[in-house]
This record gives C-alpha cells, sequence and structure tokens, in this order.
C-alpha cells in the first residue's frame, strides 16, 4: 500500500477529483459540423477546439468531427459525428435527459433559439421550484430547456 | 423597438447569454434518490439543492425528487425523478449521448465507480486526440466516459 493508502485506510477510499463534466452529443455523421454551427446560432456557443477524424476518406469533402468543444456560459458541451468505428453510445439512453440551459431572459433565448431552426415545444411554464421554463428539440433531436436559474429553497437540501 | 433594439438593428439579434448548461438526467420514480446517493459515492458529487415534488401522495415514504443539482467538479448535473405529469423527456434522444468526466487519473476513477456500481464497458483505452478514456455504464442505464482532459491541438480551430 502506498503512504496515501495507509492513511485512507483504504485503496478503494482514494480521492478521485473531477475537473469538470461535459455532456457529449453524438450526431448522425457527417452532421456534427452542421449542428456546431446550429448551437453557435441558437445559443451564442463558441468552439473551443475540434479534433478531426484521423481516418478520412480522400473522397469526403470535409473530414468528420471526432470532437468539438463548445462553450456555453460557463459550461461546455462536445459534439461528435457518430461513425461506425466509433465507440458509439446507447441509442436509447436512461428514462431520458435534457439540456438545461439557464438564462435570465428565456423569452429571448426561446424567440432566438426559433429563429435558428429549433422547434419550441408547448407554452413557456413557470415550472414549479425552477421559475420560467420552454422546451425546444433542435434538429440533430436533442431536447432543451431553457429555463431561469434554479432557486435555492432553505428547505430543499437533504441527505 | 426599443433603444437596444435600434443599436443592435434588429430584434433578433438581441443578446442573450446563458450562466450555464446544465445535463438534466430523468429516472424512473422514484429512483431519484437512489441515483443521486449513486452518484455520491461513485462520483464525489455534491448535492447543493433538492426540490422535491409538490403533489406528493400521503403514503408515500419519501417524496420525489423534482430536480436534485449535483456538483461534480466545475460543473452542475441535475437529476430527477420522471413522473406521469412532469414535462417528459423523450425516451430516445438524438442519436446518442454520454457524460464525459475528466479526471488526471482515469484508472483510479474507473475503480471507484465500479466498487460502487458501475459495470465498465470495454478495455481502459488510448482515444485519439483524447487521451486515455474509459466507459462505464451506471444503475439507470446513462452511459459515462471517464478520460483525461481533451488536448488542444493547434490546428484543431476552425469554421
Amino acid at each position: 500500500m502506498t503512504q496515501e493508502e495507509v492513511q485512507n485506510g483504504c485503496a478503494a477510499a482514494k480521492q478521485v477529483t473531477f475537473s469538470a463534466v461535459k455532456p457529449q452529443l453524438f450526431v448522425e455523421a457527417p452532421k456534427a459540423n452542421d449542428a456546431v454551427l446550429f448551437y453557435k446560432a441558437a445559443f451564442g456557443a463558441e468552439e473551443v477546439s475540434r479534433t478531426v477524424h484521423p481516418k478520412r476518406k480522400a473522397e469526403q469533402e470535409s473530414p468528420l468531427v471526432l470532437v468539438a468543444e463548445l462553450k456555453l456560459g460557463s459550461s461546455v458541451i462536445l459534439v461528435s459525428d457518430l461513425v461506425d468505428d466509433s465507440s458509439a453510445p446507447v441509442k436509447t439512453v436512461g428514462t431520458g435527459f435534457v439540456m438545461c440551459l439557464e438564462t435570465e431572459d428565456v423569452k429571448a433565448a426561446v424567440e432566438k433559439a426559433v429563429t435558428a431552426g429549433a422547434v419550441s415545444e408547448g407554452e413557456l411554464a413557470e415550472g414549479e421550484g425552477e421559475g420560467l421554463a420552454a422546451k425546444l428539440k433542435d434538429p440533430y433531436g436533442f431536447v432543451w430547456t431553457v429555463c431561469s436559474p434554479i432557486k435555492k429553497s432553505a428547505d430543499a437540501v437533504e441527505a
């Protein structure tokens, strides 16, 4: 056992720290580039980096996107082309997931996204404990909720 | 038109800023509490806030989770019980998505998560342009990749 393990009393208790969680969205190849352009137009995302697929075919007009990092507020999302040989994610994931976009101006954000091609699903709703919220579906099948920052309630934290 | 709109030349160009993107994972009710405990044990997540479902039934032992905020590194994820009357997300989302967890110690992170109940899928792989990476499936059906921070390549940014 290392000194660290001895101090912890157990190897399994080793301290692991994560710098960040980045949701990675896979879109049908070769639409990742289009998706990046869409997220820029709809949500004002900034492209931080892009790594292209090394196995590019000579006849391809543009290389496939292995991973593009997009900055959205203080968060980063990843967009990738789903290719046959990629370590493909499952098509159905858990019970469901949405990407929550927090903003002080929900209405303006929805208008901008819809102008860029997102489809608004349902009316703006005053979510319980969540402030104003709206649901959008993007052209790549992902669901986004645009909402006011979550209000912390004093009695909300437990377990 | 407001002064701001005149300055922009167009109402649609109104500046919209997002504070953050938070992936929201829906789990089959009433398992959200279990999922929160799992993410604490597996990834060291810290619960920041919890809002419980207001329509709790008297006979329920514990209230359903409307939304629990978990801090993971510099990021926040949301975990919610999927209930009949929730603004339910779609079951199948886009082509697929995974949650990328960045850490300097991929091996230790995977060991800790597996000890907590995650299932490792495949071997540790040296991802192209992504450093060391491993794939995990959690007990709630979500797929996580644990990987070294993405290396920026000088020629990677385009479009």
